[in-house]
């Protein structure tokens, strides 16, 4: 695997790469998830690159940007060991220039769910994305299900801007005891971590009511019912997968969708109903 | 001259056009400006592709959309003339689909100058840019000096977004008295076309004061001096070329920049000092 931190060096050995290529970005602190993109995608690619940056633009002031877990070192063998091809991981100074100003705005789908409670959140992802897919060039972008409104506003941007690229969703990969596989569940202390599958035992709760016909309250209700006490709610919802609209009865394809609090630590979660 | 209207099409031909590939941005209306981006590209290029297209997102809701001249066939006829090998003439619901909400914020130098008359202008002018940047992926654009804010905030926002693309910036071409060519000339009468060169001379006066050593309010004033009585002067300054910073006094590079009211027609002109 090459390793590249030099966004004109990357561009030159991305553009010299056999097709098709696929990419898979990440912030690091990589997890089985994470590996399971580069599965997916691996035997149907020439060259597989992946990325690691933590994009400060994506964070809010009072976020955990400072804290994010590092470890390039770590993560650099578990991609070589995935086969991937070519490592991009450049430091914050390379992606932006004293002064940078520009951004992508996804426009409304922006500011519900996840954007409402992190405001600029995914203008900051799709800004990053969009240079990172310049930079690559890839056939193929991959990304994970776990961040489902993430997946669905890049899908609208990417088709909006032309940027000629495929979107491959991956599923989510879970623990055994059903938790999503997040790098912020490193945060968790032995209480918080029991209490974290919670979160999708509440999203298995709604869609088992709302597959048994019923409306959206009494499902809301059900799923409420079955997160930790200790935990807070921030959402909870049943939302077309195209758009991200909420929907009042179970109408395919959809998304549960939830996020809580454990403790400090924001956990999110969504089931994809097909 | 091939020409084509939708966008995958477009993509497979510039795909497969020898290199390097140079692009002539355009809202059509063409005159001698316009051809004179051609003609300076075109001996180093082995394709030269243009697009039109009037862009509704660079208009504000009382512009003038809806009047803007528009003769593809003409135009079409006078590209190829020059030896455009593509051009690409969408028309807005092939570029803009029902709900499109996506949009490139170039930032706080989009809202001075040209930015504060027009707000959202320079917003528009980014997404369209790149839209077409993925859509023909040249090697290099090719933009011209009369909209030279615009000019400024593009390689901004390109270089930010690692576009990867080369900008060449191609001088004013002015009519024998002096007044910049526009594809807005044609909606003057008799008595505002014999007014509209002052603007041109409102700028020379500007900077051959500045060049003397004054400071900038003695130049602005001799400036507006010159500017026909008929004309509202919506703003006259010097600014750093790379930044679009007012300067108080001279210092190279920089443009001398202006834009005035000749009737309802609203003209714009600047002075490159190199």
């Amino acid at each position: 695997m090459e390793q590249v931190a030099v966004i004109a060096r990357a561009r030159a050995l991305f553009g010299a790469s056999p097709r098709p290529l696929a990419f898979v970005p990440t912030m690091g602190a990589l997890h089985a998830g994470h590996l399971e993109l580069v599965r997916q995608v691996r035997p149907r690619a020439a060259t597989v690159g992946a990325s690691i940056f933590v994009n400060p633009l994506q964070f809010g002031a009072n976020e955990d940007l400072v804290r994010y877990p590092r470890d390039l070192e770590r993560d650099s063998l578990k991609l070589a060991a995935e086969g991937v091809d070519v490592l991009f991981a450049p430091d914050a100074a390379e992606m932006y220039a004293p002064g940078f100003s520009t951004s992508v705005d996804p426009g409304p789908l922006a500011t519900v769910f996840e954007g409402a409670v992190r405001p600029g959140h995914f203008r900051g992802v799709a800004t990053v994305i969009v240079k990172l897919l310049n930079v690559v060039q890839p056939d193929t972008l991959v990304l994970g299900q776990k961040d489902a409104q993430q997946a669905v506003i890049l899908r609208k941007v990417l088709r909006e801007l032309d940027a000629g690229v495929n979107l491959e969703v991956v599923p989510t990969v879970r623990e055994p005891d059903g938790l999503a596989m997040s790098s912020r569940n490193a945060y968790l202390d032995t209480a918080q971590r029991t209490a974290a599958p919670s979160l999708h035992r509440a999203l298995s709760a709604v869609l088992e009511v709302l597959e048994r016909g019923a409306g959206k309250l009494d499902a809301l209700a059900a799923g409420a019912k079955q997160l930790d006490a200790s935990a807070k709610l921030e959402y909870l919802d049943v939302v077309d997968a195209e758009d991200f609209a909420p929907l009042e009865r179970l109408r395919r394809p959809a998304f549960v969708i939830g996020a809580a609090r454990f403790g400090t630590t924001r956990l999110i979660d969504n089931l994809w109903v097909r």
